[in-house]
């Protein structure tokens, strides 16, 4: 295990992206996303994915230069043409679309096609909350969950975010995939070469499974509680591509680079949703902030079932951990810390922290 | 068991709401809420329902003959007071005026104060469908839900539901509670004396239970799939009530009039949250029918588990549904049944179908 300060890991994927050709903004912009998630936590969503990020510009499967393009709008919508860029960046320009057509009547909902892998829903989401305003962000992804009754791969883990501004106290954030385990954890597992819960996976007879492994050998994801999570899986993939033109289904083209998109796509790479909401275009803006912090001081409260452990308002573990990293630096995993360092010779970009 | 006509049974809660001074436009409407739940096979939420209105009105906790007000609003928004009026009408207001605002600029959204049950979401949701609109219905609820390592009952069943337009097929209707499993389906358990599932319910001390009374000794439900169903609850909870002015997770009004609302409430009534987007705010509504109906198709064609057991599209079980008891008639339980006779004698509604 490595431990990397955030900033120089910060810089390091920045300039990685840079020596690829990325634009200076746009390269801040995507470091940040991929930052954000490595202290928040979300190990799976930050550094780890730089490669495969810069395998898929070499496959000519994603453009880090890209020109977005607005193809349809209303006063509260627009749809957003991605062309082929990262959606680390392209979620974040149709976020603040969003936000500019909230500001103007309340609102603003902004579906996303041609784009890729936009990171952790969080990051997006949270863009909204120093505008005052409640953020949505969904994704869809490449195809690893089977519907109920089936034991094919239909739909991503497709993750729901909306992230509540909050006064003195953290924003509440629920930052969720809708399968029943996100495939970090399965990670996790296999490196561990620990058995998993029944209902995370099955196999590809549609059996049971306890292996971490067992996507490997065709099985698929279980979607959150069975049929409730296949239709949430549903609703963020319908309004993420149905909505915007994207790829959807099983036609969503697979992150790893190695794996090639089906043929007769009925759309145009992923898709994201993402959405803005005044919260005072439903009461007056002090109002709204007193209510949410009477709400979670009152949850905060809630009867513990254990006393030594705390009731947490949704987000809380992600803030504390982002708290914790900043000051005691991010663990790499060895798998990360070897991946880094290849590109950090390929491209010759120092990585300080090995 | 008693099967009665649709139509008797419609009439029948029409009139008995009519017996209960309220103006015909809105008691045709809640009947026809009650209905539809009826048919849908969500028995739970039918004129199973129709005494306990009764009882909440005569202890003076809903308004039959409500006053509706906007009270804040924007081009995409409003807040609308439902006078304590109940949600099976004010639901279907605050709809109207989503709708005239998604006519306008795009989408609607509505959070609605002051209010009582609202039926099933699916019913306000679908009201979308013939504008070309997408439906979005949710509402907080009594309290009866746990958080995460809590024993405490904090948050409704708080269910969401979203309806996605399409033609020559039926919609996509995903119509969840976010809790494990709904109340409905404890009492069905209770009904024939079977253990419940590790995981919808705890004890009063945070205990595993597969005990379907377990509520009745101080018990609590659980969130879907743990954490992510607390979530998920929250979002609806902060939309339906902290947007809105209504009141939040313990403070929401007990839907049983044995029980009273708490001292010290934070807000009016319980809330709820309705949204509608037009499918061309996004792309040409011939491009977004085309592919929500090659969305169908594949789903459809997912491969199966067991050659016998079809995939279904979210809402597909509840439409056909419809059309049996539609043609079949509607199955009352023995104790339903009584309860409609009730109401029946004391109001000389005859109740034509026993």
């Amino acid at each position: 295990m490595v431990i990397a300060d955030k900033d120089e890991l910060r810089n390091f994927a920045e300039a990685i992206l840079r020596a690829n050709g990325m634009q200076e903004e746009s390269a801040r912009l995507s470091a940040d996303v991929l930052l954000a998630a490595d202290l928040r936590g979300i190990d799976s969503h930050g550094v780890a994915r730089l490669s495969g990020y810069v395998r898929l510009k070499e496959k000519g499967r994603a453009n880090f230069n890209p020109t977005w393009k607005i193809i349809h709008e209303t006063p509260s919508t627009a749809t957003l043409d991605a062309d082929s860029g990262l959606g680390l960046t392209s979620a974040q320009e149709a976020m603040r679309i969003a936000i500019q057509k909230a500001t103007q009547c309340g609102t603003g909902w902004v579906s996303v096609c041609n784009s890729n892998h936009f990171g952790i829903a969080a990051y997006h989401a949270m863009l909204a909350l120093p505008h005052d305003m409640i953020g949505i962000a969904m994704t869809n992804a490449s195809p690893l969950v089977a519907p109920t009754f089936s034991n094919e791969r239909m739909l991503g883990t497709n993750p729901i975010c909306y992230a509540f501004p909050a006064i003195d106290v953290p924003p509440i954030v629920v930052d969720m995939a809708t399968s029943a385990a996100a495939n970090g954890k399965l990670e996790i597992a296999q490196r561990t070469g620990k058995s998993i819960p029944i209902g995370w996976v099955q196999t590809s007879q549609g059996e049971d499974s306890v292996n971490p492994e067992e996507l490997k050998s065709g099985g698929s994801l279980l979607p959150l509680g069975g049929h409730k999570g296949y239709g949430l899986g549903a609703i963020v993939d319908i309004l993420s591509a149905v909505l915007s033109g994207a790829n959807y289904g099983p036609w969503v083209p697979p992150f790893v680079s190695f794996l090639e998109p089906l043929s007769d796509l009925p759309g145009t790479g992923i898709g994201h949703f993402l959405g803005a909401m005044r919260v005072d275009a439903f009461r007056p803006k002090t109002d709204y902030y007193n209510h949410i912090h009477n709400w979670i001081n009152r949850f905060k409260q809630s009867q513990r079932i254990n006393s030594e452990q705390e009731v947490l308002i949704p987000g809380e573990p992600e803030y504390r951990e982002t708290i914790l990293r900043s000051k005691n630096g991010i663990p790499l995993t060895a798998a990360v810390a070897n991946d880094l360092e290849q590109l950090s010779q390929r491209f010759s970009i120092p990585a300080r922290w090995s």
